[in-house]
């Protein structure tokens, strides 16, 4: 039937995956040991340590879940609502659309503020929806959404929040890592991000991180949360520093090696360092498609250096164009999502990949590709 | 703060993970892909397939879950599941229970059967549990109970949920690819397992497969699956064959290279001399620890091969045995759960690791330990 494969070497500057470093690899294939393992257990506390340093938090509860950001997300929050909270919802993009969506299957009320797909959140108009909804138990938004490319204000979302005692909830699965998140500078209470971004690990893993204020919610819950799988109060047992670990599931353990190391990895580069390389490598991008006379989707200042929206040209098959890149020139970008379908493409220039060669590699490949096609 | 880390050569002989075999993790460290690029979704395909073959099925809603088996649990019951439905649980130990517990958190009304710890589920007794809840939606049991080793006939039980038209779920974590299990044949309608047992490829992943009964129960909710994640009805967009994909969450790729490997390595040895490898690497060991004067937890016909509950003799502290195992043998054996804990031993011989040799290796180890520990 089937006889292994082949893995072509693509270049990976799309909305994530991006390319893993070799080293990532080589420790994700080391031996498999059990996940009550002492040596295993000790590299856990590492991670702990380590995502609470990228996060900028001291946060107790913080642990990378053992599945896609997309779990994140439900994590967070299936474990702060109960049915009939009411939560209120930014929506700029798919993400936050997602929020909605399990929100309600979470048994909350959604009260969703709309804004334009490719503008921020605006702070003003949530500061008002907070107003006519005392009673909200949280506010959820996505700080880098990767539906557009743009960026909202984390800082002053959270804020808000935090004055009237909702608790925010906040998707930072592109921003992580690439652009500056200070989880607790910014009060945010509830936060989950995707390792495949600009972490540059492997898919498959959530890194979460609870306020002291979030973990009290849970603990006072009238409910148990509806997922046993990401049920926090069971997963802390397992995460729990020293002490005896209750088994909860099996971890997945050499996924974790590679987070481990790619954590190592941004650390020894730090944070400020591998923030300014992000941005140096949009600029490149920026400056290559404006020469190519192409647009962003996003204004100027509001702007994700590791999401690029660009503006199909009139009379472009966006799909066309994505496929010859990918054929000829083993390089994945991204397609709009939603309203969005066919009208941009999305760059990602992410972890590993945010340099400016790759961005000049991107303006090249599209430069050649579109006047093939013309 | 952490400068990496190194992995000890363990040999793996508890209760999963078992050892990866070297293809494995050399299939796993190839380079990250999209993962809806063309390749990774015919490597989809044929791992769709070889799941197919291993389970015996035909159904066309088989995938791997992005998690460990625990979610795989979870995916099962929420999906068939809405809130008041009634589900008859055999509980024989650990995993039983869980599926309890999930029952309720999906809002289901448990009638739980218990049976002793170690003993396998007692057709007769569900049989007359289906006839006095005519109503209920499901049938779920363990098939291997990791917990105990103790193997329930999972044909039989299966076959008289079919006859009442109430839907089965099985729990074949512990018993896929190391027993026969025959999901077309012995009409099982929902079934998942986990990718750290005998198939020996790294822990994350749970295979999933359902009958036609099962994907119209889900088709024909009149509310969404509580979960977003785990809601098969999106899932399935992604995995369908052929046809347009839909993004739904990213696929943990690497793992799945993993996965891939594993299953043609299956195929490869096929499934009758895997099993056979199974029970004679069962069998050397009964004939070891019997020459220990150490007696099996569980009655010789409902034994599992592949999860051996050795009792601890009178007067030995299993945690000291166990520690010395690791430490001076880097061999990793497993602990009682619940009411069996400190009183027995878990051996597994699991996939990679089912072979004379490796049961050779621990009862002498053990012989070693007792004696030193007299």
């Amino acid at each position: 039937m089937s006889t292994g494969f082949t893995i072509p070497n693509r270049l990976l500057l799309g909305p994530g995956p991006s390319n893993t470093p070799a080293s990532v690899l080589a420790a994700m294939s080391q031996p498999t040991i059990g996940h009550l393992d002492p040596v295993f257990i000790n590299m856990m506390d590492q991670i702990k340590q380590m995502l609470q340093v990228t996060f900028k938090t001291h946060n107790r509860l913080t642990m990378p879940v053992s599945a896609p950001g997309s779990a994140g997300m439900e994590t967070c929050l299936v474990n702060l609502l109960e049915p009939g909270d009411q939560a209120i919802v930014a929506v700029n993009g798919v993400f936050g659309k997602r929020m909605v969506e399990n929100v309600v299957r979470a048994g909350g009320v959604p009260i969703v503020v709309e804004f334009e797909w490719g503008r921020p959140v605006d702070p003003q108009r949530i500061k008002e929806v907070l107003n006519e909804h005392p009673q909200a138990r949280l506010l959820a938004f996505v700080h880098a959404e990767t539906s557009t490319g743009a960026r909202s204000d984390a800082e002053t979302l959270c804020c808000l929040a935090h004055e009237r005692g909702v608790l925010s909830v906040v998707d930072m699965v592109t921003s992580w890592c690439g652009i500056e998140v200070d989880v607790d500078g910014w009060k945010a209470d509830a936060v989950y991000s995707g390792a495949q971004k600009c972490l540059s690990a492997v898919p498959g893993i959530a890194p979460v991180t609870f306020s002291e204020k979030a973990a009290d919610r849970i603990r006072t819950r009238t409910k148990p949360v509806q997922s046993w799988f990401l049920d926090m109060s069971l997963v802390m047992a397992y995460w729990a520093e020293g002490g005896q670990r209750a088994y909860h599931h099996t971890a997945p353990v050499n996924t974790l090696y590679a987070i481990h190391e790619a954590l190592r990895l941004v650390l020894d580069e730090g944070l400020e360092n591998r923030w300014a390389r992000h941005k140096a490598a949009h600029e490149a991008l920026v400056k290559g498609m404006e020469s190519l006379g192409l647009s962003f989707l996003v204004e100027e200042p509001y702007r994700l250096p590791m999401l690029n929206a660009i503006k199909v040209p009139e009379g472009v098959n966006e799909a066309v164009v994505r496929n010859k890149l990918l054929t000829d020139y083993n390089m994945e970008i991204g397609a709009g999502l939603g309203p969005l379908q066919g009208k941009i493409w999305r760059i990602g220039l992410m972890g590993n990949n945010a340099t400016v060669e790759c961005a000049n590699r991107a303006v090249s490949a599209l430069d050649e590709c579109l006047q093939a096609l013309k």
